[in-house]
């Protein structure tokens, strides 16, 4: 075997922890091999404040033998070298005198010089990013590198690109099949949505999590909401505001415009923003205020000025696209994005198709914005 | 194995031969088994005016055996009962005592009544029509079924599904690799492009055939021009005008429109038609006048107006949607259909999803209007 193939089989280790268990910290996989190509130990990372990767396969060779200095270890991304909630990985190399080091992805995050170190101290170290392993982390790329939550689009569209006919009619373009794989999937996966108040006005959206024979499940939910009208009290019926225990509300509210009294639902916190004079959210240090509360992924559930105006600002990292077999043709009939700003084709967001999938006659299309994560 | 598995292999018979060199006839394939389930003989139909399927299969069979009264023959398509270009099959069928017969669709020709005559001369008669088998014959279907040819729209879009954006560029939307298939495989296995006077001299289109290393294929182009705006003599420069050896330009044109004097060039053909007070073009009668031109099978290859007024007819059969991984957002780019008509959802066009491919970052989606091209 060569190094990218053990390098895939720690890939495969790394993506058995819960992305959700395991943030804000990556998905790592680490495998210990011998020179006669015999895997001594391997370990994946499994949870956030738990042992890395690193630790679970040395500890595993190590019980085979006490002598690691001509094994190498696989290990899906740059061990670390600081102390965090665990100690740095580099010293437990050091201190095995592990011969080799082979790496699949480099951490971006500045304090983290785990080849430098190694290198410093005789470590011969390979280093061999894979794309595979690079996408596996694009959550925790992004939040590392642009101080903000990963922002995953999700649309619903007819084959001509309409979210929705002429009288706002979008129950429901897309199939059961699709809003089953929405909900067990990606509302599984997301640390919350974000929506506007006027969609979860007009469409009474719970936005929590249904499965099939199990009860709903809280999702938190943050909502744009500049002059907190979901703080008036004839908006406290609404559907959003069912009895939560674990998750939170978020309402990103300019609460200098608020013109009406209030009392704070439970489980509610208004995060004070601001907007500019076309009423559009400023988006500076909002990304790390979001973080701090533990949110490192987002999904969108919104219409078209949402989703443009984080494409806009460069606040959109994926685009899952569902495809119904339908359309509608109406010139009035609303498009899935729009903007009053003149692209011209040679302008255009330039995305990267990452997966497809059949759901009955629906296709998904999941595109990253940007060629790649770490690019 | 069973009657399913024998059409299957019948099937895969009939899909040797090239669907432009059987037209107008469907593609057929047969195959002979005795009761020990030993194939005897195999057929499928290779040319317009040469045997049918049923023809080679009985062939081959009676090399090996006189005695066919206790086969089973295996044909995707009702045998034929009347006199065309070559013998009824079924007075073969008859003649040689073959026991069973097993079909795998049904003739919607009303003078073919193959399935009646065998069951009266006593031949056992299983029909057992199978979605992939009438799917193959979509094109003799239609022309059958509509009078008409089959027509394929071809679209090529950003994802957000526009055409062009607000200046009206539209080169190029989709790839190479997405370009090649539109060239190789879809011009290569249609009859005629149908476009638009309009496309033809804003895109200075030539509308052949250009493969690798290989030199530009002629390919009849039907170009709807009202008012014969491509007889005045600035035009005949067009590329579209190339020489011409073996195809025709035919101008759908209201020849009492005609204002201008006008020589015909060569290979150009007026067919006489006529245009409602929305010089919209009146279609009665047009699909018989272009099947007996030979053309059994068009693909467009123009903007959203006439692609949507195909869909509003029901001349539309399918359609491929090329989608690149582009964004173009801009309210004013080109949406790919529209219409003035309020289409609400409970009223969208429903297709079905009949094929999905990747060229590199692009998309296709294949579609049929419409469940099964024989509902």
């Amino acid at each position: 075997m060569n190094h990218q193939s053990y390098l895939n089989k720690a890939f495969i280790l790394a993506k058995m922890a819960s992305p959700k268990q395991v943030r804000p910290n990556p998905l790592v996989g680490a495998i210990v091999v011998d020179k006669n190509e015999e895997i001594l130990g391997e370990g994946y990372h499994q949870l956030c404040g738990g042992p890395h990767a690193e630790v679970f396969a040395i500890q595993a060779a190590l019980k085979k033998t006490t002598d690691l200095s001509e094994t190498t270890l696989y290990v899906t991304l740059e061990p670390c070298s600081h102390h965090g909630k665990t100690p740095p990985c580099v010293e437990l190399i050091i201190q095995h005198k592990i011969g080799r080091v082979v790496i699949g992805s480099v951490d971006p995050n500045p304090i983290v010089s785990g080849i430098e170190l190694l290198t410093k101290s005789g470590v011969e170290v390979v280093l061999m990013p894979l794309p595979i392993i690079e996408q596996m982390n694009a959550v925790f790329m992004t939040n590392q590198l642009k101080k903000r939550p990963f922002i995953q689009l999700k649309i619903a569209s007819t084959i001509d690109g309409k979210i929705s006919d002429q009288l706002g009619a979008s129950k429901w373009i897309t199939n059961q099949k699709s809003r089953t794989f929405v909900h067990e999937v990606l509302r599984e996966n997301t640390d919350a949505i974000l929506t506007t108040a006027k969609t979860v006005i007009i469409d009474r959206a719970t936005l929590d999590i249904r499965k099939e024979n199990q009860p709903a499940k809280e999702l938190n939910t943050i909502i744009i909401d500049r002059t907190g009208e979901l703080l008036k009290s004839e908006n406290q019926q609404l559907p959003i505001f069912y009895k939560r225990k674990l998750s939170k509300i978020y309402l990103l509210t300019d609460t200098s415009q608020i013109s009406h009294q209030y009392t704070l639902p439970s489980h509610t916190e208004i995060i004070d923003v601001r907007f500019d004079h076309q009423h559009m959210l400023q988006l500076d240090g909002l990304g790390e205020k979001l973080m701090e509360k533990g949110i490192h992924h987002i999904m969108t559930e919104a219409g078209s000025v949402l989703n443009s105006f984080l494409i806009d600002n460069n606040w959109a990292d994926e685009m899952y696209c569902f495809i119904a077999p339908l359309l509608l043709i109406d010139d009035k009939s609303k498009s899935m994005l729009h903007t009053q700003k003149v692209v011209t084709l040679d302008k255009a967001h330039k995305l990267t198709l990452i997966e497809t999938q059949i759901f009955d006659g629906d296709v998904l299309l999941r595109y990253s914005f940007g060629a790649s994560v770490v690019s």
